[in-house]
């Protein structure tokens, strides 16, 4: 039986006592879903291990006996997990050592030190004098039990007036047997949560330094040690290096001065790069290897290698002695680590004001982004950015929902990022780049196939890479033209010789307000708008005859059929159509429908007034549409039945049918493309954005064979002559596999449910929630689709792409932890094929209630809570 | 004193002799440069350990028992590099253990084993009986003896059909001290470098397979095993995980079973992963912590993980017991390293025919491109592709240097790809992509800083970012047209409305020859060819004002510019001016030359006939120009001299300036920018392909303050309404800062010299060569600048682009070891800023012997071989 003891020693005076209460951490351990912030206010270092027993806590000890040297400064001490305990309690060796060193220091320095154990498995609760003695499990966590462990002493110095120092060591979980934590968890039945270790850390972290005044951050110091390896297994099995990640606390790794250390320190401190961590330094025993000089020479000096004396080996020494030999090493540890510190603090001040100086950013007009408004994105962890928050004085680093899924292109949850780490890393040591044509490797063989077998399922029989989604439709143009030039026996080469007159001239049928890129190419093909004009592009002219789509939202609760008027050729007027779901909307008997007659004969009328009115010297050539859903254009839905007409018409007309899924494709709407929602297929198709997972740029254009034999021939002139140097470039097709598979792989993607014999998502925003923020007042429409929730605001003069209205509603979300960019008026939320349910309704709710809040017209303003959203969710 | 000795076992027949010959391998370790391969005749894998001390000379032990135990197979074990020697021999354990398995077996297997040492240290050789006495130094190897250790034993099988199997057993380089091999051959003055060490494995290997009779490949293994853990260094110092890679042979990770061991087994494993490696199983030995679990778990079961019994700490146990006991696990591993040798065989055999099926490449024509001469690229290394080549059986993985840089993008050396890899795990880690616009995060910042240093200096003062070359230039003329409009007070949208009749034209000023891109906007900027014909593109018009410029070269050993017949306006014809050098070229004294001025008429001249013939209702709004050369038109260089004129005489006329650096940025020319060559500054250029050091697309539009300010204004419509999703994703930036700083700094590019206040590489193609290369018969011209090396080929009717003039010499050299990609019947050799000049004069030396031998017109052909050529170099 363990009992936490006081320790009195010469030259100390021991005012401490054993305290039984818990009180201070009553609230400590509920699982509220509480974001998690990194705080700036002062240094917070993770110490790593690259081996178990390498010294991590010597180090810890040694750290904080440096920085109390100073009078009146902090540091606190964090082991968040602890197996073999009571027996083994880093915590209470740093808490002992320190004071001991103190005990042995210069009457002017003063220690109030403490030592607190939080919470123990029901076995390892056993061993400590003064644990809740009955068999209850506190509050909540399966198998823990509150420990009352509490000791505390103080080292006092002579002269009045020293200030005192202060050491807080805490151990948040503990496990009775010395093994992995993973093991022990399992073997007590005491399993904690990761999230719940998580906000646990971080809670722990705040009482530690919330205790103390502000404006002496430099004398604040906190370290958290974490347990065996970098990759050692935490208490659920997911390794710590992954578990800690949301912090992306930075690094100190106590590297292996053993034989074989040199490897083991090098592979410890590339897991952690894997993980997108910081490494600030790595300190090591010297074994009399001189392990630190290759490893300095290898990490090019970017990280700096300290050596700290030998060990005595001798158990019965109490390393008073080592930790004075060692003081000098700790010293200059620390001021690495405060450089370090300080130094990140300043740019992230200044990254703002720098980013205005230099950046030309896309889309934005300079002029109005003033430097408060610019983010700072320090690092993402699967959906979430950590941006960096001004809010204090040196502010800190808080999560927000990346509800724009940064331009659409974002679909990895945590896990799936850190896969797609190892997989760059490998893809770039293995291939970094290779050449492509005529050649092949297997990244780019995987990937093409996994496009045909999936979104090119049943028509496509072939894959041109190029880079991004622009890029994809130029070439799909290309495709195209060609094909329709074959079709219809008509030779530009030797009809126009290098007269462009005698050409006939090729128009592409599209429908107003899609979107295609901003390369001229794709540019044409789309009807003129904001950002088509002189000023932008003197070059477009809109090659295109463009139609008016019928559109499709849900207003009030009910999802609608918009039909524009000039849609109404007949005598009789059609009526909107409503529908109870969204599915219904994509029936297939629709097709027998009034309205598919209307569609239908505005369609043929169209067209025919085309070829009568250009009388031979112009021909649709191509009908490129955004599948089910216009993307830039301001998220509408177009009528899926009016869609469907289209490329049947076409098709039986001979014109290709290009579906741009640049926006659409991998299960952006709910199926792994548009094209099998919509249930047609296309002679081309491209794709781009979430295609890599959202890592790297990367794009495709599909094609069937007919349209790849069109350039079957004899000369090399008559192939496609289009290229980009970096087609098919193994990092994005590495990314690719993993991704495409990923997505639609039900092991791997929770969100995954069977629709007959295809894979749908599930639904991810709630129904009710949706109806009922559809039906607010300042509500024009809602889009619910696949991992889309799109909102229009009700926007008077200022609806349109350069509508200032959802600003502030914007900046709001922001603090709320929502990141948003608007399409002008239109609002939406966007998540990645596996984002929870949980996540897009936690985020849902929060723009339902800055909606309710910021717009008044409604009178409930202000009148609900979160909590009273509770009932949709 | 130690000795190999030679045991007799009871019921073994022992027909072993100490030989003291080394004969069979006295041209062993000549330093001969012969290129490295991978013989994938039969499975050769690589031994790696997690830690030091976790079993790997076991395993290979298990293994080689496993595989004996096939009748007739052979198993070669190679050490390439053992410390503590001779005490310690890992080779010796395996040829020992095996042999004694072997004496307990049943009879029906009959074994015949040996072991062989090669080389020591002085020290340890002097512990073995048999070394060569006196002090001489082996072969040239500094401080290595060769050693006479031979020992060999027969297992006797008892039936008279029993085919006899082998084991062969080898320690290449050993040393006496049981530390870091580095440590070894330091203190032991016996230090063998990396390539050679390379080298001796790969004779090593042939000897150990080339004995054999072909058609056994599934009864041949060999197995390599290294010193220490994944990273610990070679004896060079240099880490054996990256001193091994140009094999990149599969791997087998031998885990740590131990406490703390999970974390250093996934450490281990992500490092081998950070190499390129495809690690095909891991094995551990049991030591009751169930660390396969975790570990399977974590590896999502990628990798097969297998648990080995636990060894007997016991030191006398001989462990055949556990030997035994093991047989299972090892022969389970034993099929999964043969199915996954099989499945790579096939998949390398069957990539070429996919690839042909589904894959759609750039400006290929599909049907000049049979299967056979296809490509497989199964990684690259450096400047080198490591190509399959099916020469043989199974094929061999040979290396072929990479001479179109993969389409002009290729910077790295084996160092800064390694380097590469892990930050690109870092930020895909940290990162991923997140949103630009409006935002800042650390890589985009810094690499947009590093522009504007680099070659941004002096000049611009905004980074637009975006992902190729064509879409930079799309910017770029988007950016020019505006600044135009603003500085001819020309203000489309008020003038033309919707209707375009009334907007005036613009065009672009640009050379004929030049190419930016492939997208339409790009496609627009330059004169008609073949890639723009209505075939292609039947929206290019070609809204360019196109000049005939003059253009420099190398004939007959002499430099040369040549003046286009359009040029020559005054009375007095200009002659062609020749050079001493390229140097020369760029000499701002001939501003004031004879040929400046007629330069200067021609240009003023073409720009006042222009404007006089569209009166007014077009305008060029923009220069673009690829400074220094055309790239795609053929390498072509133009004379500095007209380029410069060009600039200046638009600058006057207030038309922007654009330079397309897209190919000739980033010291691609010798120069960190072409500009800066030029001597003269762009208002706007584009920058790609080597920008990331040729990892993944990334491309940026720089831009001067007076451009920038053009699109400021107080509506967003006012802005540059341009991007891409990617814009300034991190992945890419992330590469970027690194290969920019890496390029431009002389720690790490070894090529940089100084020439003024300026930085150059230094003349990477031997000058002597280039000139012989220009005075041959079949060649047209040659130009020879910064990385690159291109040489016209006298066609006769056959140039051009479609030329396939070149067609058996690109296939020749490619089976010399340079893999071409020509343009037409031009090729060229093109390496990155750090490549060595001895890998460019090496492989500009196979390039000229192929074209002497192919090309018949030179009496000379077949005269010369190689070592004829070595008064060039």
């Amino acid at each position: 039986m363990f009992s936490f003891s006081v320790v009195r020693r010469s030259r100390t005076c021991f005012l401490g006592h054993t305290s039984l209460c818990s009180f201070q951490f009553c609230n400590y351990f509920s699982a509220s879903s509480h974001e998690l912030e990194a705080d700036l206010s002062h240094p917070i270092y993770v110490v790593w291990g690259s081996n178990t027993g390498v010294g991590k806590t010597l180090v810890s000890a040694g750290l904080a006996s440096s920085v109390l040297a100073t009078p009146g400064s902090k540091f606190s001490y964090v082991k968040p997990v602890q197996t073999g305990f009571p027996r083994d309690s880093d915590a209470r060796f740093v808490y002992r050592k320190v004071s001991e060193i103190f005990s042995h220091r210069e009457p002017e320095f003063a220690l109030a030190a403490s030592n607190h154990a939080l919470k123990a498995s029901v076995p390892a609760a056993g061993e400590v004098a003064g644990a809740s003695a009955d068999g209850e499990e506190g509050d909540g966590v399966n198998g823990f039990r509150d420990l009352c462990c509490y000791e505390e002493r103080r080292v006092l110095g002579s002269g009045s007036d020293v200030e005192t120092s202060e050491l807080v060591c805490k151990t948040i979980y503990s496990w009775k047997e010395a093994i992995s934590p993973h093991l022990a968890a399992e073997r007590e039945g005491a399993v904690v949560d990761d999230s719940l270790l998580r906000e646990s850390l971080q809670r722990c972290l705040r009482v530690c330094s919330g205790l103390e005044a502000l404006g002496r951050k430099e004398r604040l110091w906190s370290v958290i040690e974490t347990a065996g390896g970098v990759a050692s297994p935490g208490p659920m099995g997911s390794l710590q290096c992954d578990l800690y990640r949301p912090f992306r606390f930075p690094a100190i790794l106590v590297g292996d001065g053993r034989l074989g250390g040199i490897s083991g320190t090098i592979s410890a401190y590339e897991t952690l790069k894997l993980r997108g961590y910081d490494i600030v330094a790595i300190i090591l025993e010297d074994q009399g290897l001189a392990n630190d000089i290759p490893l300095l020479s290898y990490l090019r000096k970017r990280v700096q290698v300290l050596l700290l004396p030998h060990v005595p080996e001798d158990l019965s020494d109490n390393l008073l002695e080592w930790f004075e030999k060692s003081q000098k090493i700790f010293s200059s540890l620390l001021e690495i680590m405060l450089a370090a510190y300080l130094e990140r603090i300043e740019q992230l001040h200044d990254m703002p004001k720098k980013a205005g100086n230099i950046f030309w950013w896309p889309f934005t007009q300079h002029k109005l982004v003033p430097e408060e408004i610019v983010t700072v994105i320090d690092s993402r962890c699967g959906e979430n950015f950590a941006v960096h928050k001004n809010n204090q004085d040196t502010g800190v680093i808080a999560q927000q929902f990346d509800a724009c899924a940064s331009w659409w292109t974002q679909g990895p949850d945590a896990t799936l990022q850190i896969e797609l780490a190892r997989d760059m890393g490998y893809a770039t040591a293995r291939f970094g780049h290779v050449m492509f044509p005529e050649n092949v490797y297997e990244p780019a063989l995987r990937c093409a196939e996994l496009l045909l077998e999936g979104v090119g399922r049943g028509w496509a029989s072939r894959t041109f890479f190029s880079d991004n989604g622009s890029t994809s439709i130029e070439i799909a143009l290309k495709m195209a033209f060609r094909k329709f030039s074959s079709d219809h026996g008509i030779d530009g080469e030797t009809m126009g010789g290098n007269s462009a007159e005698r050409c006939p001239e090729y128009k592409v049928l599209a429908l107003k307000g899609s979107y295609h890129g901003d390369t001229l190419g794709a540019m044409e093909a789309q009807a003129p708008s904001s950002y088509t004009g002189f000023g932008q592009q003197p070059w477009y002219s809109g090659r295109g005859f463009f139609l008016d789509p019928p559109t499709a939202s849900i207003s009030n609760g009910v999802w609608i059929v918009t039909i524009p008027e000039v849609l109404q050729l007949g005598p009789q007027k059609v009526e909107a159509a409503t529908f109870s779901s969204c599915k219904e909307l994509f029936y297939e008997e629709r097709a027998y429908s009034d309205l598919a007659g209307c569609y239908s004969s505005y369609i043929s009328e169209k067209l025919l007034q085309f070829s009568e009115s250009v009388g031979g010297s112009a021909h649709i050539a191509a009908l490129i549409i955004e599948p089910v859903i216009h993307g830039a254009g301001g998220m509408h839905l177009i009528d899926p039945l009016f869609q469907r007409i289209l490329v049947s018409e076409c098709r039986s007309q001979k014109i290709p049918v290009i579906f741009d899924e640049v926006f659409t494709g991998f299960w952006r709407l709910g199926a792994e493309s548009a094209a099998e929602l919509l249930g047609c297929t296309p002679d081309i198709a491209c794709y781009a954005k979430l295609m890599t997972g959202g890592i790297v740029p990367l794009a495709a254009t599909l094609a069937s064979d007919a349209i790849f034999n069109a350039f079957k021939g004899d000369s090399k002139l008559l192939a496609l002559l289009h290229g980009h140097s970096y087609s098919g470039h193994a990092m994005g097709c590495t990314a690719a596999v993993k991704a495409i598979d990923w997505f639609r792989n039900p092991l791997t993607n929770f969100n995954l449910t069977s629709e007959g014999r295809r894979l749908r998502l599930k639904e991810l925003w709630d129904n009710r929630l949706v109806l009922e923020i559809s039906s607010h007042s300042s509500v024009l429409r809602v889009v619910a689709l696949g991992t889309l929730c799109a909102i229009e605001l009700k926007a008077g003069d200022d609806a349109g792409y350069a509508s200032l209205c959802a600003s502030s509603l914007v900046q709001n979300l922001r603090k709320d932890g929502v990141y948003m960019r608007p399409l002008g008026n239109v609002i939406y939320l966007m998540c990645g094929p596996c984002t929870s349910p949980e996540s897009c309704n936690h985020a849902l709710r929060k723009v339902y209630r800055r909606i309710r809040n910021d717009f008044s017209q409604d009178s409930r303003k202000d009148a609900f809570g979160e909590s009273d959203l509770g009932h949709a969710v």
